[in-house]
């Protein structure tokens, strides 16, 4: 979708995926296969294209400053990636910047979980620092008995430990930052999880206008902390009173953004593009009021009665292999704005 | 535009293209660079895909039979794209089945443009059967005495006498028509040529509920005649009684209906592809009014200024070379609906 949007807007696009056959070589000028982190790969990249951007927060923050070292302008930077992929690197960002988020502990051992309890009660959520996403790598610690057994299930890696979050809903913002420090928020997004994955989203989601100012201001810390470039996806838990917890940030575009690809003037992608790029950020403003539905494994082998259904705007991904809970496309359905 | 639309609907596309480095090859999944009538090429195009459309009316009719006859799907079909592509055979296609157009002549010699001005008067405007687009291949004989000099001014070519056209506006409306026989209109388009160039499109035009209405008739009835799959432009001259004559059909997705790829739930192209890959055919219900300005040679190349202003949705086409008035991209500006 990425490639899609810089392709409308003139650009030429080439993509640097270990994967043969991937969705976006399919709509690319050209393709380099190799592993993010294949030295010969890079250097190409670098040599061919005037910027580069990412779409998956797991590529090594080193990849980065790699390319950074050979001269090419990367975005978001190496900071916000390297923030992102340590879930306590993460949070400790969030305290040390005034962003609200739940108690959470550094987890080396058996004993740092019993000692964490302690402060943060059971149950508690203990989750891998890295690479966990969609529900991977964690898992709850019922009590103080329950913290070897843990510890075993996540794999003994190193981990975070996070007090309970009494959540009465999720929401998200998708939001930009310009290379000229310009932000832009999409509306305040109401997100549905089944099973760890996402499955719906709603927007505009129905809130209080504090509650969406403090979304915002989230944002825009978030985003000038980081000396952010390009799109972030922010997921927050809303409390009864209205508080909102930052839960983690994605840098790049977000599935819970989706819905901007047929409710708003510029959508996500096309938004990444032009903060990478160094074009002024477009409006974000909402045709229509819309929900998004995720089309997961083979739930998207049902295409024919979405094509049938005038009110489905659709988008498949191409996605050769749909395992089961495998992100496979999405449905977008437009309401008119109230 | 067409192969976006594609990929975003999870189909995979192969373009056939005289051109080395176009730019659907950029976008696309694989391109064979043949001329349109290669054999080798047709045959391969027909062993890989499932369905084959065109976005260019001059390919030649007998590439779509051949095609055909290869047992591909193709779609719109010959007829159409014959009809389209010699002036005599569509003004009489238009006669035929009560599509009012303006009085005309099939013209072979300068002895025919004599004889048809008596019936037609002068000025008229003499145009070649085939192949002219964008003001090209056409000419005013401003009386008798200039019957020979016009004749030699198109290059002697077989041709069409058509009467002056007392026209207050051109108008056009973009139309679909489905596998099953379904057809969907989008609003009425006001146009504003330049140099026989399309400069500006107005969506919705201002107009009549019965000019509207004339309108979709017009369309209904040149899809069904024509059997038609896919999306079609509908140029026509709008008199001062509101009367609408239908100047000439373009088989394929239209200029004037590039406003819908930001103003429109479904746009054109998404249409054209439902339509052509069977599927049903989505709303065309406007999201926001509209303007759409195109970008004429080197106009493209004040990119910068247009990535600065937030009220432009840009499209550039990413063709290489900007020749004087041709068309290098666009730009469309949204307003609310009233």
């Amino acid at each position: 979708m990425l490639a899609l949007a810089a392709a409308r807007l003139g650009f030429d696009v080439g993509v640097l995926t270990p994967e043969a056959d991937s969705p976006a070589s399919r709509v690319a000028s050209f393709t380099l296969v190799a592993p993010y982190d294949d030295p010969q790969a890079l250097a190409e990249l670098a040599r061919r294209c005037a910027v580069i951007t990412f779409e998956f927060e797991n590529v090594p923050a080193g990849v980065v400053q790699q390319l950074a070292a050979l001269g090419a302008q990367v975005a978001p930077g190496a900071l916000a990636l390297a923030t992102a992929q340590d879930r306590v690197a993460e949070k400790s960002f969030f305290e040390a910047n005034g962003v609200p988020t739940v108690a959470f502990a550094e987890i080396n051992t058996v004993k740092d979980i019993k000692r964490a309890l302690e402060r943060l009660s059971a149950p508690a959520v203990l989750k891998t620092r890295r690479e966990g996403y969609d529900g991977k790598g964690q898992t709850w610690v019922k009590g103080v008995d329950d913290a070897a057994a843990a510890w075993d299930r996540i794999g003994r890696a190193p981990a975070i430990l996070e007090a309970r979050c009494p959540f009465v809903r999720e929401v998200s913002v998708i939001a930009a930052r310009g290379r000229d420090g310009q932000v832009a928020d999409y509306a305040l997004t109401e997100n549905v999880h089944e099973n760890g994955v996402l499955r719906r989203s709603i927007a505009p989601a129905p809130a209080a206008d504090t509650v969406r100012a403090e979304a915002d201001r989230i944002a825009a810390t978030l985003l000038e902390r980081l000396d952010y470039v390009g799109v972030m996806g922010i997921e927050m838990f809303e409390l009864p009173d209205g508080t909102l917890l930052v839960n983690e940030i994605a840098p790049r575009v977000h599935n819970s953004g989706h819905w901007t690809l047929d409710a708003c003037e510029v959508d996500q992608f096309e938004q990444h593009i032009r903060a990478v790029a160094g074009w002024r950020l477009g409006p974000t403003r909402m045709l229509a009021a819309v929900e998004m539905l995720n089309l997961l494994g083979d739930e998207a082998d049902d295409w024919p009665a979405l094509a049938a259904d005038s009110s489905a705007r659709i988008w498949l991904y191409g996605k050769r292999g749909a395992k089961p809970g495998r992100k496979m496309g999405h449905v977008n359905r437009l309401r008119p704005l109230k």
